[in-house]
């Protein structure tokens, strides 16, 4: 790890966009690489994204922009994967280059919803990539106060401080305050549980339940967060560290939550499909709860998890969300 | 205490009128001590109170009315006080009763003022009152949400586990869930600090801070009462349960908190003063940061209170809260 590494973004959503422009602030040169041709072309012509952070404006001339992962791949050294669980599966299928002596950073706010993997185990288990050259990146942080350079904190998690340090210096600036953590997988599962805690929340409003109940709900929430996360890898870690209980607040209290919005369709009485149909995707969380459920079922260490198992009755087995919000109610306190 | 003991609340305002109604859904009769007469004479007449709650109708045979403290400090076995700790001296000094048979509730939000005591404390140190016999009533619960009927939940607190229980039967409904603690002390704390915190979430929101900071504002805000409390009180308790982390949530991310709201006139360039006054009020964090910044300082025992002092430089050493707040930032993590 030196400084002349090169980095690169992998994906052009709100949140690749936003780290591209971090990155910005400190380097000479950012690769991305975007599947969307058309999204290039508009960069390289009007200096913005057009579909997120489009107020965000670039100099093209510090962008390597490509619509080739492998030659992105090659190029830089450090390669920061920003795109929907959902996706990256097919889009890691395009990549033919041994990238096993890389720097891989998951920015993937989930789990691949295929193999059930955190993003780290995936590229771990499939790229060779040693556990070492795995970082995380963490919230909280919505990508749109990054567009308007609102201060926003940011952990990045590697189990070599050495690197962590060099990533997180050049993601940091006026409006960005970095933190390193070695709690890999910790952070990693804080990252896809909240994203159920942000449905259960949305749930809840959509069945009428007010302030009082969702700051329950919060509190029940990174105490569930903490049993589970224990339960998978036991070190010492503080759950009210930034990169836990602060992400799941800003997802957890955003109306912009794409997880709480989910939820709260679902509560209003949308069936699942539907609200996936309205929505025109899948959020995070829907995949992140088959995980979280299963993980904890095939576990030996079971641990009592009442509000993941309440939203994966409703979203997998099809049960009526009001009824098991009312039994969910009796189980918090 | 027994199944025939009588409760009272002393006080008017929209969590005192909460309490009332809480209590009405369990008992016979209720005794409810207000200092106007005039709201006294309107809730007989119209069942309502005439500035708080007043979508909340009672039975007025239930209620045993008074605007005399003694006489309702006589009839009743448990006294819950819900007036704002400001009034509170005043109020108290009207008893000339021996109270100290009598087991007290607190359910003020704040500390006494006048002598930087807990309201617990006040009423063991004046009025004699064995700690055992003392109780606090914690949230989080917004009374707007009570008048609802909105699921909430309450913390008692009392080192006697048998009051406490008997305290929180009566206060249970269908939308009232309780929990008991013997974490007395921690919790009147909690209740006060998450004042201090929701002042420190107004400025930031005032000054201009976005969702990303709020929620490592409180990340951070609730690490410190874990400290605070602990060289207060050294026991084991969760800080993550609902009367400590729930209480603060609902609090800093209410827009309706008066707390905020005087943070947020602070931070957008009002003066300590001109806020009280817009505000027609004193808002409790007022008090309870000097109090805590105080207790702080001459405890041998001393914690970094970071959020604390940054407030207590705003309101008592008019520091430009631009600046505090940005000395703040580099703080937090």
């Amino acid at each position: 790890m030196n400084e002349s590494n090169k980095y690169a973004v992998f994906g052009a959503g709100s949140w690749a966009t936003a780290i591209v422009k971090m990155l910005c602030e400190n380097l000479d040169q950012v690769g991305w690489y975007m599947r969307s041709v058309y999204t290039k072309e508009h960069i390289l012509k009007e200096q913005h994204n057009p579909s997120y952070l489009s107020s965000v404006e670039f100099h093209t001339d510090q962008l390597k922009l490509s619509n080739d992962i492998n030659e992105i791949a090659e190029w830089a050294d450090v390669l920061i994967f920003a795109i929907p669980s959902a996706f990256m599966h097919s889009e890691l299928e395009k990549l033919s280059l041994d990238i096993s002596n890389k720097i891989v950073v998951s920015a993937v706010k989930g789990i691949m919803p295929e193999s059930g993997l955190l993003v780290g185990e995936h590229f771990h288990d499939i790229y060779n990539i040693p556990f070492e050259n795995i970082a995380v990146l963490a919230g909280p942080c919505h990508a749109e106060e990054v567009a308007l350079e609102r201060l926003s904190y940011l952990t990045i998690s590697c189990a070599d401080p050495v690197k962590a340090k060099a990533i997180a210096k050049n993601l940091s600036s006026d409006y960005i305050k970095t933190k390193i953590s070695d709690d890999i997988i910790g952070v990693e599962y804080a990252v896809m549980l909240k994203n159920i805690y942000a449905i259960a929340a949305g749930i809840a409003h959509g069945l009428g339940y007010g302030d009082n109940f969702q700051s329950v709900l919060m509190s029940n929430s990174i105490r569930e967060m903490k049993r589970f996360i224990k339960k998978m890898h036991k070190m010492k870690r503080n759950i009210n560290n930034s990169a836990y209980l602060g992400d799941l607040l800003v997802t957890g209290y955003s109306v912009f939550s794409r997880n709480r919005m989910f939820g709260n369709m679902i509560g209003k009485g949308y069936t699942v499909k539907s609200a996936q149909m309205e929505m025109n995707m899948v959020a995070e969380g829907y995949y992140a709860t088959k995980s979280a459920y299963e993980l904890n079922k095939t576990n030996k260490k079971k641990t009592r998890l009442p509000i993941i198992n309440a939203v994966y009755e409703v979203l997998y087995e099809n049960k009526n969300p009001k009824k098991v919000f009312q039994k969910l109610t009796e189980k918090l306190d």
